[in-house]
């Protein structure tokens, strides 16, 4: 696991076990993650890929031991290179199994990052249990930014209504998460707005 | 199949005749297609789909007639939005086979939009004799630009020589078509140098 900043699996490992204890400090019952991306001159998917599943390895006691899950979280392709060699959700059940630990890990599904792929509905049917979040906002069609330019629900291309009924046919309970990442738009909102706004549109949307 | 300007079927279709036209005319083998993406307002990628399909279908006598084959070109799932609803190679397959016209449609692959897929030795494996183009070029780890920030093979996260040796298992004899979009660096150098680091680069990493 790591960040944009592709620290060492040792540094990588000692962040994820604090933020374990800061999770199990305020109850929460899981925390979201991301393997990390490419290492900078590697080009190797496959043995960046077996390297996040050892370090994933020597998460599992410690989580067990805060009390807190673990969700993977598949990223959009775009952020392959930088931030995550999981994808598709397609991508997440063998890297699941080979960990052998699902009272610890599970998935996290965000709309933004999964919406485009056709397999998704089977993806999502066969993940099932593993379902620990869902994360919703918009794609804007023609966006140019590949961070921060989220739409709300409604003002782009995805069906955040059908993914929401796939979740809950895969058996999801839990709550929708909007997660609106919007550096030009809705970050320079009065915050009063940006929520009724959420409201309205998961009302309209979801 | 359509551009960023989401033409009519109607439009986009006399676009496409005049283009195979003009590609018989300078004795091309072939053209490489997109399908377009959702336009403004569409949610539905499933029925988008089909629209494509519909339209593609039309284009088998043209193609025929102007003796040149149509290549579709999967398109990175960042522009899925805007410019293509065929985003995996492993996408492509059943679209083909719908058309069932092989004499006419093939494959284009660009490394800059598959690299990230777990399943693509497979998915070219399957594609076989429909693979008619390879385009390469790099990624940039941690590029901010949706399109035009290609890199030269050996800057990125690509392994081109890896999809080179895929892409000739599957039966593919053609030549390597280098296409860096690049406009803050490679489009504003000397066009000489360019073509002098392709070779360069070509010899390293291909």
């Amino acid at each position: 696991m790591s960040g944009a900043h592709a620290p060492s699996m040792e540094a990588a490992l000692e962040m994820n076990r604090r933020w374990l204890d800061q999770a199990a400090s305020i109850g929460a019952a899981s925390l979201v993650v991301i393997t990390g991306g490419l290492p900078r001159g590697e080009t190797d998917l496959f043995a960046v890929r077996e390297r996040a599943l050892e370090s994933s390895h020597r998460l599992i006691e410690p989580a067990r031991a805060a009390g807190v899950r673990l969700a993977f979280e598949p990223l959009h392709p775009m952020v392959c290179g930088g931030r995550s060699v999981i994808s598709r959700l397609a991508d997440a059940p063998d890297f699941l199994d080979a960990l052998n630990a699902d009272d610890v890990f599970g998935l996290a599904v965000d709309s933004y990052a999964v919406w485009w792929d056709l397999d998704l509905a089977a993806a999502l049917q066969r993940a099932g249990p593993r379902l620990l979040h869902f994360h919703v906002s918009d794609w804007p069609r023609d966006t140019d930014n590949i961070r921060f330019d989220r739409g709300m629900p409604g003002d782009g291309v995805i069906d955040n209504r059908k993914l929401r009924q796939w979740m809950e046919n895969a058996g999801f309970k839990g709550p929708v998460e909007v997660e609106i990442f919007s550096q030009k738009n809705w970050w320079r909102r009065d915050p009063d707005d940006v929520v009724r706004t959420i409201l309205d549109r998961c009302a309209k949307f979801l």
